[in-house]
């Protein structure tokens, strides 16, 4: 589709806002080379860097204004050794879930970096933190939970452009992390988090390379007006736009996607 | 703290993965300008644009790679409308939550872009997507809604650097989201999404500049090793440097952070 003049320039005013293309490929970078770390090396993380971080996550969008998260920074190896303690439990209930090769393979992975990672993170969330009355919160009761997802998102992918790396522990009990890290019951752990520097940051998702699941191709979940609607040409260009990797040509410009 | 030549060596080993300044500066700038977005102008989003954007949601971390998000792209007015008429009864009685000053303020502010954005967008979570046993999911329930949030993240910061304005809006009801859309009961609207271009981004979040909220300072969200541990010299350092415009230096090396 050719644009004339006018469309051009109404086209540009839209997009001025846009990031120059070395930045946006910054944050393009960290979304695409962010892994879930397992694998850790004892070098400290500076409090510099770590500040960076955790004002990343400080800085996530959360529903009214709440920031209902806090941070548990995490050092204390006797602690830690509780908390590995409910890993290697919930991690024999996870196994029960699968059968044959599935659980082999389930059995042999790394999944967590409880005591080899630097520092373990709590990230929190304190729902009503400001009293009953939120504002964007009436019938999802959630709301304020995933404000505290978002943070994470953030220092996750901060950690990711600092050369960090960061592993999500969801495989945890919340009434035991209460209990070692005395959280009030109030109080939801969000995300257990070990977190430092690696020896390498894999390609691809190490649940990817170990064939436990595929990347989805993104035409499957894209729908249009209602989760029934796929098929209108609009919806195709879309979906095929998503595989394409002339869409990144603007700010990959040195490599292929 | 002075290193020695070996110590020194170690470190930058240690940071070998880091990212180069400006792409670093790239990601900071888009959590940093990042915001809640409600003012839209009505120029359409190129499938080039929203598919990027739609690539970095897909590419954000789930537990056990289940990726279980799906993405319902709303461009049809009359479904909208629908959106809209259940959006002003929540938010009635959200204004009920309010007394005084502080619900007359609440109801001056404008909190959706259901019908000025050029398009909506549901991102919804599929829990168990591939059968009961999922790797990482155990005491947890919720570990895919948190997976989804993530998505939600990422697509929220692509949006920034690409120029293009995000508002969530909370304030709707997941019962009312599924019939309009025909979204099956096993489905979780996550996040209701109104995107587009806009005017301006604003320098602080709308909440904070109209005064309903104040950003907590980084010091009182600070644990360490448990959550009534809060004043040790090593927490002390941490909380300042958080503080401190200096930690932006290496990053920000052209303006005041």
């Amino acid at each position: 589709m050719l644009l004339n003049h006018k469309e051009v320039q109404q086209a540009s005013k839209a997009r001025r806002h846009a990031f120059a293309p070395e930045f946006q490929r910054g944050l393009y970078e960290a979304i695409f080379r962010r892994r879930d770390i397992r694998e850790f090396i004892p070098d400290p993380v500076p409090d510099e860097v770590l500040a960076r971080v955790l004002v990343a996550a400080h800085h996530a969008a959360s529903v009214g204004f709440t920031q209902p998260w806090d941070f548990v920074v995490v050092r204390d190896l006797e602690r830690r050794r509780e908390v590995m303690r409910v890993f290697e439990e919930e991690r024999r209930k996870n196994a029960e879930r699968f059968a044959g090769q599935r659980k082999k393979k389930f059995l042999s992975l790394k999944l967590e970096g409880i005591l080899d990672a630097p520092l373990n993170l709590i990230v929190t969330c304190e729902p009503d933190r400001f009293g009953p009355g939120v504002l964007g919160k009436v019938s999802i009761a959630e709301v304020e939970v995933y404000s505290t997802c978002l943070a994470v998102g953030n220092l996750w992918l901060a950690a990711r452009a600092e050369g960090l790396g960061v592993g999500w522990v969801s495989i945890v009990r919340n009434d035991a992390l209460r209990r070692i890290f005395s959280i009030p019951c109030n109080i939801i752990p969000v995300a257990y988090l070990c977190i430092g520097y690696t020896e390498s940051f894999p390609e691809r998702p190490l649940l990817e390379s170990a064939e436990w699941a595929s990347r989805l191709p993104p035409r499957s979940l894209l729908h249009f007006d209602s989760w029934d609607g796929r098929s209108d040409d609009e919806g195709h260009a879309l979906a095929t736009a998503m595989q394409s990797s002339a869409i990144w040509r603007s700010i990959f410009t040195d490599e292929p996607a």
